[in-house]
């Protein structure tokens, strides 16, 4: 029988890896389906609002990275308890949002000079504010992001974490042991050991 | 007796007001503090990750936008029927995010180069394709952006669109007759209608 869940995005982690991490962590067979860039152009107008990464379940299509997250955390329980659980764990994979479009602002910046601007402060003053904050949030949740336990904006953020270095081009924890802890959670679960080990290699 | 939530955001519309849309909407009596500019810089330390709006409520304090909404959305119950059902309707906020990150990007560049040449492409490629699927989004929906009924998806793009119109500069909805309908549903709700009459009047 063919898996009820089937993912389609690019050859890469990104934001594809936070979908595959909790199909994984629950035991939900997926078809996982890689596009190669070239295929790309062709493929693009066919897909919601020319993006990737898409879920296709029971006929219907589904499209929004953190969305089809927060729909997966339901169906394997990392979910809250009650809707301000809930609001604390979406507010934390927000913010771990934040931290990827702050580094893609400047991973993807195509002006030079724009680039070079946006360098310092980012490295200097952005990104640790930033980090230091969520470091906080991670111990005060014992090595978890929200409620004092494991919840999808844990995998969430431990699946992106390759990709949010890549654009850093340095270990963004390096420095903060609650996000380390956070990370070493989640890569500790069987069920993501399982995945990662077998998930094809690619280059982020 | 003093309101059950406190919000706390700048004297503008922006990513306030579909915190404020929603609370309206639900009858929920709210305080609406509104921080002017030149009180920031010493209020920001205090802030949750140094940003606003911030949403109080039972001795709890909650941030990132988009989460207090659809937290207040399951209180008002403008959240879906079922899983598959939150899942579209918090693709199509998403969306409207993706919306506003792609016009803030052009709006808030400090580089008059990058600006330029993010000009060009934004108006021409970028908006019209992503404009025209929303467009065919909330026609197969009815007017609505999801669920083929209201949702807070509807109310989160009509509360953020004098917003995302000042970044363009122009009724980004001028040739979209279905995102049109969007916003003239929710704007015609007698709640909204009245919150709208009676709010501070602000440039943005």
């Amino acid at each position: 029988m063919a898996p009820a869940y089937k993912l389609t995005y690019f050859n890469v982690t990104a934001l594809g890896e936070p979908i595959r991490f909790l199909l994984s962590y629950g035991g939900l067979d997926f078809e996982d389906v890689r596009v190669e860039f070239e295929q790309w152009p062709a493929l693009k107008p066919t897909m919601p609002f020319g993006q990737m990464p898409v879920l296709e379940f029971n006929g219907k299509v589904a499209h929004q990275s953190t969305s089809i997250c927060r729909y997966l955390a339901k169906q394997v329980k990392l979910n809250g308890q009650n809707d301000w659980e809930d609001l604390e764990i979406d507010a934390a994979a927000d913010t771990v949002n934040d931290l990827r479009s702050k580094l893609g602002a400047y991973h993807y910046e195509s002006n030079a000079a724009a680039k070079a601007e946006r360098e310092g402060p980012l490295f200097s003053e952005v990104l640790p504010n930033f980090l230091k904050k969520l470091d906080e949030q991670a111990q005060k949740n014992k090595g978890f992001l929200a409620c004092g336990r494991l919840s999808w904006a844990d995998l969430f953020f431990a699946a992106m974490l390759p990709y949010l270095n890549n654009m850093a081009k340095k270990d963004i924890t390096g420095d903060y042991p609650n996000l380390r802890a956070v990370n070493e959670h989640v890569l500790a679960l069987p069920a993501i050991k399982a995945w990662v080990e077998k998930r094809p290699k690619t280059s982020v």
